[in-house]
C-alpha cells in the first residue's frame, strides 16, 4: 500500500486522455497532472529542445509526493534518454512500451501502423519497441501527422468536420496502403479524432489508444508491486500548467468528463 | 548616420517576412533577428504568458548593438504594454500602427477587415489604432484564424492546397460578408497564404502585408531621424533562435530568398 500520488507529465492537454483513464481505473489514487501549455506543442521541435523541456517537467513533478511518473505524451516518451529515466529515481513509464505491447497483442496480420508527431516518428522508438515485443513477424509502418495536434487544440474535433476529414485522409493514406490491421495512436491527442480515423481506416482496424494503454500499465504495475493506494474517499486530482489556468479549464472539458475549476494552478517551469 | 543594427523579434518564423522586406528596402543595414522557435506559437497563449515571453525576447535583443527594435509579430505587437515599450529605452515599433495606417489609406469604403491570431483579435489593438488613425468613417471587422500559423509552419502553403483552401474559406467568411475592401494580414505568417486569401476575397480587395508595412515604417523612421547606416559593403544578417538552428535553416527558405547557413545560433532565452 502506498498513498503517494501518481505524477503525470505532458506537453499540454493530450495527456488528459491518460488522466481520464487512470481516474476511471484507479478511483482511489491521487493524481498530479503537469501540462506544459505555455510551450506546447513539443512534437514539431528538435530532440534537444524536447529533452530539455522534459527534464524541466520531470523536475517539477518530482517536487510533489509521487510514487510513479507517467509521461502521457508520445513525444516525451519517445525522446527521453535512458539516462534521464534513471535519474528520476522512481518507477517511470512513457507510452511507448505499453502501447507497442497492446499493438503486438492485437495484430493478426503483423502489419501495425503508427501515427504520431514528427519527433516521435523520427525517434524510431516505437519501431524498436515493436520489434522487441512482437518479434520478426510484426512490421511497423509509421507516418507523422503534424497538423493533428493543432486541429485538436483548436477544436476541430467533431467527427464530421470537413477539414479534419481532409487532413486525416491525406495522413492516413500510407496506413490504408500498407493494409495495417492495427493502428497505434502514438500521440495522446489523437483519441479525440478516433471516430474520423476509424471511419477512414475501416471497422476491421483496431485503434490502440496510448493514453488508455499507459493507464492500464500503471494499474498492473501498482497492483503487482503492492503500491496501490488505500483510502476511504476517492483520490484527489490536481493540475499544474504553464499557461493560464482559465484557458486550460475551458479546453480540459473536451478531454475529461469532469470540471477542473479550483484545482488548476499556473506555475513557472523555467524558473525551477 | 548610425551603423548600429536593427533588432527584429518574433515568436518564430513569421517575422522573416519583415526581415526580407527590411533587407530589400535597406540593403546597407545590419539586421539581428530573434525568433522564439522553441516556444512558438504565441497567438494561442494567454496575455500574461505572451507578455512574459516578449519581455525575455526584448531583453535578449537589447544585448546586441541595436538602434531600433521591431516586433515583427502581430501577437507581440498587440499584447505588449506601454510600460514595456518605455522600458526598452530605444525606438520601437510593432506592426499594429504601421499596418493600421496603411489600411486606413487604402480603404475607399471604410470597411476594413483584420485576420490575425486569437490573442491579437482579443487584444483589440488593431481596432483602437484604426479608430484613431482612420476616424469615424472606418470600421474594422476582425476574425481569428488560429489554424493559419500551424498550416504555414507545416508547409501547407501551396496556393492550390485543398486543406488551406477549405480552412481559409471558413475563416474568411465574415470578411466576405462584411464586404471589406481592405484586409489586414495581422500576423506575419499570413503573407505566405496571400494567393489563397486573395483568390477567396476577390481581386478588388487590397491585402495589407504587416511585415512589409513595418519595414516601410522603419525605413521612414530611420531616414527621418538621420539614423540610416552608411557603409561600403552590404549589411550583415544574424539570426538567433531557441529551437535547433538546423530546423530554422530549412524552413527559413520558405520565407527568404537567401540561404542562412552559418548565420544561425541557438540560444537559451529563458536563462537570461
Amino acid at each position: 500500500m502506498d498513498n503517494r500520488a501518481i505524477g503525470i507529465i505532458d506537453s499540454g492537454l493530450g495527456g488528459l486522455t491518460a488522466y481520464r483513464e487512470l481516474r476511471r481505473l484507479l478511483p482511489q489514487e491521487n493524481l498530479v497532472y503537469f501540462g506544459d501549455t505555455g510551450r506546447v506543442p513539443y512534437g514539431s521541435r528538435s530532440r534537444e529542445t524536447i529533452q530539455k523541456y522534459a527534464m524541466q517537467d520531470i523536475r517539477f513533478i518530482l517536487r510533489h509526493h509521487v510514487k510513479l511518473v507517467v509521461a502521457a505524451c508520445g513525444t516525451i516518451s519517445s525522446t527521453i534518454t535512458p539516462q534521464a529515466v534513471e535519474a528520476i529515481g522512481l518507477p517511470f513509464s512513457g507510452i511507448v512500451r505499453p502501447t507497442a505491447q497492446a499493438a503486438c497483442q492485437a495484430t493478426r496480420s503483423g502489419r501495425v501502423g503508427l501515427i504520431a508527431t514528427a519527433a516521435t516518428v523520427r525517434s524510431g522508438a516505437f519501431g524498436r519497441a515493436v520489434e522487441e515485443l512482437g518479434g520478426p513477424g510484426v512490421r511497423l509502418t509509421a507516418a507523422a501527422c503534424p497538423l493533428f495536434v493543432p486541429l485538436v487544440e483548436n477544436g476541430f474535433v467533431q467527427p464530421d468536420n470537413p477539414v479534419t476529414e481532409l487532413v486525416a485522409r491525406q495522413y492516413l493514406q500510407p496506413m490504408v496502403e500498407a493494409q495495417v490491421d492495427t493502428l497505434i495512436l502514438g500521440c495522446t491527442h489523437y483519441p479525440l479524432l478516433s471516430q474520423t480515423i476509424q471511419r477512414i481506416m475501416g471497422p476491421q482496424v483496431t485503434l490502440i489508444d496510448s493514453g488508455r494503454e499507459v493507464a492500464r500499465w500503471a494499474q498492473g504495475f501498482l497492483a503487482g508491486h503492492g503500491l496501490l493506494a488505500q483510502r476511504e474517499q476517492p483520490g484527489t486530482g490536481e493540475f499544474f500548467v504553464t499557461d493560464s489556468a482559465e484557458g486550460f479549464i475551458q479546453v480540459a472539458g473536451l478531454f475529461l468528463q469532469e470540471g477542473v475549476e479550483g484545482r488548476v494552478t499556473q506555475i513557472d517551469v523555467e524558473a525551477l
